[in-house]
């Protein structure tokens, strides 16, 4: 009988543990689903609104509510440790404000850009570089169309929507933020291979050396 | 001890069921995740090896090698059904021929595309129109700029990369593929609001009616 007793009270035992971890993984999947994986588009319904306010408040930040342009700069300026950043074309005033605010808090940034793009009127690539932020250009292809950032090494902004006011404000354009290891891995993958691709020491006997910046 | 054996018995099939569910979930969910997420880079790595053969075989299909857009236009004509595209700027003879061969098949498509790339050079929109495809022009924003395309209701090709040569060959781009439905489910409701919305019947009377061509 004493045997008995054991071999259920070991069986409950085993019961009772797979079923804990059941439900632990079953409620950390549903969590981290919905933690992962968040889709913006552009341009929202409520920064319209707020646009046609702007007149009064004079300023482009939306305040009190939540657009996806403010999801997404609370995204960036969610960066604790590490921004690698690779982007077309960077003219936003306020994601450029965001980048000098991780920068003045200690965040390491790479910012990877289109060598064309980088020189146009109202790009704040120069203003990033000036504060002494890591800025590299792209020198090999046609055009470096990316539109992605990492965060933290986890966290990966990707989609159609390059870093500029047009973007945010005027365009149809979509804005995927996810932490899925087999999204987010491939694309710090191709940063690193970009960013020594692009290294201004290996265009130093070139004639390319002129468009990339060391740093 | 009758009792006792039932219990056990009872308490064993518990067990058996809870671990068989355990293990089926945890492959399924190893099976998923390798399948539902895919990355791929312009241009590709064995793309280039093969553009530069391209002066003998006069061809810019990939043959033989496995290359990002091969796996694209595998994925684009995997459709069975039904292929919501939403894309800024069409141009790529290989991608308009692969939608084509999906009218052909009998598959329901839907094109949205920018009101002023839809008319440049080299446009694709023309020759889809003419085949009898449904083609939308967004007449809202200052540019739809979106590039995703839904396959069959499940499966989401988005990114950086515009459906032409250039961006095929010659830029810096990435496309990921997902089936994902926290990720699907925002750009099919997405596709469906912007369908609705630039549906010419609504333009009928304003001066917006000839951008836009109903179907």
């Amino acid at each position: 009988a004493a045997m008995r007793t054991v071999e259920v009270v070991g069986l409950g035992v085993v019961v009772l543990s797979l079923s804990v971890e059941l439900l632990g993984w079953f409620f950390s999947r549903r969590r981290s689903g919905r933690a992962t994986n968040k889709v913006l588009f552009f341009p929202s319904e409520v920064a319209l609104e707020h646009q046609s306010c702007m007149n009064s408040c004079f300023c482009s930040l939306p305040h009190g509510v939540e657009t996806s342009f403010s999801r997404l700069l609370r995204c960036v300026l969610s960066a604790c440790s590490t921004l690698d950043l690779c982007v077309f074309s960077f003219s936003n005033m306020d994601l450029s404000r965001a980048v000098l605010v991780l920068h003045s808090r200690g965040v390491t940034i790479r910012v990877l850009t289109d060598k064309d793009y980088s020189a146009i009127t109202g790009s704040q690539i120069g203003v990033l570089r000036k504060a002494g932020i890591c800025v590299r250009c792209d020198v090999s292809s046609v055009h470096m169309h990316h539109k992605f950032a990492v965060v933290d090494g986890h966290v990966l902004i990707t989609g159609s929507l390059n870093w500029t006011l047009t973007a945010v404000q005027s365009n149809m354009e979509n804005v995927i933020i996810t932490e899925e290891p087999d999204l987010v891995q491939p694309f710090i993958k191709e940063f690193h291979r970009l960013w020594v691709h692009n290294d201004p020491a290996r265009y130093l006997h070139s004639s390319d050396a002129n468009t990339a910046t060391s740093c």
